[in-house]
């Protein structure tokens, strides 16, 4: 294969009661990528479509995750890559994670896939690590897995898929309004009572359990976040009037999405996701904010061929 | 149906990561209850053999939970408990679990079931804040449902049946020390930094992760607690041994079981369980310090009728 065309997925982050260790992928909202091999050695970027993105390969997100994958491989043939981005950087659904992960994924395929889904993840780290500071996975890993994933450990690095629920959609409101990283990080707390960190942990058990019995009813009981939504969400505006919205027009639940300021709510059926959809949008309108709404059936599969 | 007897099992609370919300019921050891169904009105606990234990209705665990239960339904019938105990009050292992979640069991089917076994965990949850000051759940659960259970939450009572893995044993060491639950509580940190919750949610994830898909090598590495166990674990003698011994051994993973002092490991299989006890006793064999040594498999069913 001399050249791939991908759709490279947006991704949810934390999921409400999962903070920094569940993520799970979405099916409708992503880019595009072109990667060409090449006889030159080295990354190029030759085109970035949408978005106003370095085209050096240190300062972008992509080439830094592809550099780390060639570190670990020996080959006579260089790539270039072009992006064509749908989904906005600083949105809290994953631009980032889209383009690393989806740039070790098509060099991965174009060499005859030395590495697995599940190596190919701390490549995708090295680009997040560049846009965020942190080598996080949360978001590259249900890009590159689909569906669910539980991060169980760092240090091994152990992510897990878990069941996907045939019926489950999302629906996500992006507004328009820039949470800067710094400030979401400086609202969480350090420390945490034990008695809310026994809360999240019956939630989080609730809400796996929910995904492999899928049982719609309990993902919706188990989708609250008793540790990071009540800080982070003050950032985000009309956040608890789109939650109720959502709730009440159907969803199963929500929460931020990532560190925001997307919200989500999951919904059973694409009916109710596209009704959840209408009912954020008018909790919106009257605000002097654009938005985004975004319906998807959770993605089973994670990055495309095209 | 005049009269029942009953095998009511031991229950390991906790379980490591599941500080709190987990638990899981055991097969091998537990009490034995016969209940009598009487014209006279009222509860009477009429013998305990075993151990001593107070009689009087309102001062015994049992009497307390089958009161409760009396209270929400109208019945002209009264009851006669007798107590077989072989579970020892102080042992870690859910004893008074046992007396409470059995005695509303056996009066519940004389009574021809009004409640199902979720509706009882509520009554027997009546006994532990009579044994221990709380009205927990994480021993009445698992001896009420079997197998493993998730508390989800408390505010409203939301209580999961997770499933059992078929080949799962536990094994179990009771050293006979007195570990005060004073004591115990009093070494619980208040708070806990964000970053060992984000470690502990990764670990309860990927055992009930692991449970579900029967991987029990996942159920082993999940088997860390990042919170609880490193300040009580000191409270008991060669807890560090004990569970290096087990794993050398081939278990799975082990920790605390409920506040101590019994330790346990979970392996895959009979044979490498009672290796793993073997292993334990040899751990204790210098010290002058009396032990038992348990092993079951999870019992799938909870309390039995005999």
């Amino acid at each position: 294969m001399e050249k791939i065309k991908l759709f490279t997925p947006a991704t949810i982050a934390n999921v409400s009661c999962g903070f920094d260790v569940l993520g799970l992928c979405l099916d409708t909202i992503g880019d595009e990528m072109i990667i060409r091999k090449t006889n030159k050695k080295g990354v190029r970027i030759t085109k970035i479509v949408g978005q106003n993105l370095p085209l050096e390969i240190e300062q972008n997100v992509a080439g830094v995750a592809v550099l780390a994958l060639l570190e670990k491989v020996d080959t006579p043939y260089g790539f270039e890559i072009e992006i064509y981005k749908n989904i906005k950087p600083g949105s809290g659904i994953g631009s980032s994670a889209a383009s690393a992960a989806g740039a070790v994924f098509g060099v991965n395929k174009l060499l005859d896939e030395p590495f697995s889904l599940q190596e190919l993840i701390p490549f995708a780290m090295e680009g997040e690590k560049l846009a965020s500071g942190t080598a996080h996975a949360d978001n590259v890993a249900p890009a590159l897995l689909g569906g669910f994933t539980l991060i169980r450990s760092y240090n091994p690095l152990d992510i897990i898929k878990i069941n996907n629920p045939k019926e489950l959609f999302a629906t996500v409101i992006h507004p328009q309004i820039e949470v800067k990283t710094a400030d979401a990080r400086a609202v969480l707390k350090k420390k945490v009572t034990l008695k809310e960190t026994v809360v999240q942990l019956g939630n989080l058990g609730g809400l796996i359990s929910g995904l492999y019995t899928e049982d719609y009813n309990l993902i919706g009981r188990s989708l609250h976040d008793e540790i990071v939504e009540p800080s982070r969400s003050i950032l985000i505006p009309e956040f608890d009037n789109v939650i109720a919205a959502a709730k009440k027009t159907g969803a199963l639940g929500g929460g931020i999405s990532g560190s925001g300021p997307s919200i989500f709510a999951l919904s059973k059926g694409k009916l109710t996701a596209e009704k959840v959809g209408l009912a954020m949008a008018k909790t919106y309108k009257n605000l002097q904010i654009d938005f985004d709404i975004h319906v998807s059936k959770v993605n089973a599969n994670g990055i495309k061929t095209l």
